[in-house]
């Protein structure tokens, strides 16, 4: 009485795996990842084609599927994110149909209501017993939480564990229940620690995303948020992660403590909650081996699916509670629509992941920038590719002012009283332009490359194959 | 935001409860529940009729629900396990069509296979933060687990928690998540501690349980399962429990250490965990305060759902790993059929619960009884209810012999050979009806008022009115 079959081949073999179908992934092991191209060498050796796969997220390492794309094994892509090879793959037009890029609540809404199947879910397991019981916090790819798999879990019709750590029945805690689980693979390792969690995280030394997260706190601070009981996400970028060490400080002055820390979590709030100034981490992604340990041992880090923080179609979801988020930015327009897709070349090289979801939920939104990025100016007219919609994003703090939403004229009011640069985007577009020159626009072809799906299901915009240099 | 709302009555009018839905509730808080009757009483109030009520489990102290099924109010009950004053009730032909009566695994089936459909469930919550996010291990009615109430909150249309003891968000641990949380109630008080949990398990003081105890405690021993890892479930009866004692001795002497043990946990199980020898308890449903202590603080012991435990048709459930159950019965037959349903006047006072699910599961079940039950006999021709089949019932162990199912011949040897009375069942049938005379006949009339479904959703028996005294 056990689940463990031999090899992959054989779990995909019983899991009925056929032409046409979706299979989906994880990606709490990120670019230390070996299951997502150890499974695609699998399905392409067992003779497979036409094969949609469904990753909450695709990273560099995972370039070996390009040659799946090519031989058409994999012919759609359904994810959050996309950073390295395989965007500029999508982006050059290699697969005939557009990719489906959703946000990490869009991806459990559109899981959960059904509107993405999956048929076959593989989940990259740090250890796992022979029944299917899982969790993430041990083992030596242990990468903490294991949110993003749940939903995939719960309704993918065939349910595979990939394990390189089985340990005897039953294993604890449990974050995915043998309950949802048809077989369970043992290989010889699921992925690359250094590459899974990085040993620590770095805030930015550089003095300018300085300047931007001490004048972030300042707004934080002003907008009358930062109070007993505040909830409060950042983003794992330096300035995002400067920004809330200048919280803490103002914090820890104002003897104020926090209700929960939320997101990807990282060492630094791994800090915040040992020192008291949250009461609870919510934790749907661990950036760093510190916030692995935290969960394994703290009661009060706890591990949630990706529906329970960002879900919109979920009876609530967390960002919902959240007073706080500081976001980064690769283009910001004059409507404060965000991209963090594609960049300068109109490349994708990223994704909304839980960005808009984030920016929607928060009753304060931050968006840091430096003003250049690259040489080019951040503030635009009008983003390449609209990601976070400009009506969930309050206010820009970059190096040389804040602008504000038109929409928080009190937000506005309150900087100019406190004496903060408050300005118009518009200042900050001409500045920028003023020092770098306009860019250059992107020229595109008609060729759409991916379709970009708003957390509620909307199509918000969609990205096209970019014209290639000479022609 | 949040999704406290101001009164019973006013929740079930946001809901959209109308004539002729199901209701649904867990029975984590026992005797000591307020929940059901406070419920009913507001459904009344509020001028609904026709109420199918799907409550995990019914007990005595829900006797004030009779009025509404007298009104009309209730005219359908699905549950697991009935007793007291409303199991009496039924018996008595109150209600038009017959109740459904599941077991502890096969609720879960009916509820996730979509059979049962729950229009409306409430959730006793111990304590709930303002979104919904429940535990049932803090708080002045704090009951242990909530396995029984998963697959509600997971699959009704609706969901309110009632409690009375709101937390800050976010509470923690969660085992109810606010994804699924419709509306939060606040009231007085969810329960009476001393009917929800005792402070103590008694095992039994009555030689004749402590001598059927010890043999049994023998036959697991020469079965051959009492070995390193060894999983062990009982029934929170008192020969059950001794039996526990008995097979703890034997651990203890043998110097091994078991895998998990499984059920309804009481004290005597979380002290097996605290001395080694269990690696783990596995928890659906707490049977006294140590229990819910012990799942409060040692990580060793955790909460699963009721599909976890016994659901037939999830990808896998606990009790198929369970090595020997040990179980009561109130009457078993010469086929090995058990009755822990009807009484010897044929009216209903029980069910299923977890029996027939776990002795489905383990690869030894045994039933420890006493020959003579009220001065009648245990053992019979045919029981008057058949609730667990035979051919999952491995042992018989009474005060003056052990019975062996036929089909486990290589069990009878064994016994045999050492020295232990195996005897036919018959040869048990006989002694007890020469002590106390053959029970007489029952008679029933014609009406079904119990339907009684095994876990895989076929009906296996049917409980009739019995004719009344005199008739």
């Amino acid at each position: 009485m056990n689940k463990v079959v031999g090899s992959l081949k054989e779990a995909i073999k019983l899991s009925g795996l056929k032409d046409g179908m979706t299979v989906s992934f994880h990606h709490h092991l990120r670019n230390g990842d070996y299951v997502i191209n150890l499974v695609m060498d699998a399905i392409a050796e067992y003779g497979l084609k036409d094969i949609t796969i469904a990753p909450s997220s695709i990273f560099p390492v995972h370039a070996p599927i390009i040659e799946h794309m090519k031989s058409s094994v994999i012919t759609h892509i359904d994810t959050d994110y996309i950073s390295g090879p395989v965007g500029e793959a999508v982006s050059s037009g290699i697969l005939g149909k557009p990719v489906m890029l959703r946000t990490h609540g869009g991806r459990p809404r559109a899981i959960l209501e059904g509107s993405l199947h999956i048929d076959v879910a593989f989940i990259a397991a740090p250890t796992s017993d022979d029944m299917g019981n899982i969790n993430g916090v041990n083992g030596p790819s242990a990468c903490g939480s294991l949110g993003y798999a749940m939903p995939d879990a719960l309704k993918a019709d065939k349910v595979i564990a990939v394990t390189d750590t089985l340990v005897p029945y039953p294993n604890t805690p449990i974050s995915i229940t043998q309950s949802n689980v048809d077989y369970v693979v043992e290989v010889s390792s699921i992925g690359e620690s250094s590459g899974i969690v990085s040993g620590t995280t770095q805030i930015t030394t550089d003095p300018v995303g300085n300047i931007i997260a001490r004048k972030a706190a300042d707004v934080i601070e002003i907008s009358g948020l930062m109070k007993e009981g505040m909830s409060f996400q950042t983003g794992a970028g330096g300035a995002s992660l400067a920004t809330a060490m200048y919280v803490k400080e103002k914090m820890i002055n104002k003897k104020i403590s926090g209700s929960f820390g939320l997101g990807g979590i990282t060492e630094f709030f791994v800090n915040m909650l040992q020192i008291g100034l949250f009461k609870t981490l919510i934790d749907v992604q661990c950036f760093d081996i510190a916030a692995v340990k935290s969960l394994r041992e703290n009661p009060n880090h706890i591990e949630v699916s990706s529906s329970f923080y960002a879900n919109p179609s979920a009876k609530s979801c967390t960002v919902d509670k959240l007073d706080v988020v500081v976001l980064g930015a690769m283009e910001i327009d004059t409507s404060f629509n965000v991209n963090v897709l594609t960049n300068s070349n109109g490349i994708i090289m990223g994704g909304s992941g839980g960005h808009s979801d984030a920016a929607c939920g928060a009753k304060l939104t931050v968006i840091v920038a430096n003003l250049l990025r690259s040489r080019l100016p951040t503030v635009v007219d009008s983003v390449i590719t609209k990601v976070t919609p400009g009506h969930t994003v309050d206010v820009l703090v970059t190096e040389i002012g804040i602008a504000v939403n038109p929409k928080q004229a009190e937000l506005k009011k309150r900087l100019f009283d406190a004496g903060l640069p408050a300005v118009e985007i518009e200042y900050l577009k001409e500045k920028a332009e003023r020092i770098a020159g306009k860019a250059e626009k992107v020229t595109f072809t008609e060729d759409t490359v991916a379709i970009v799906e708003y957390r509620d299901g909307t199509i918000i915009d969609r990205v096209f194959k970019p014209f290639e240099n000479g022609q």
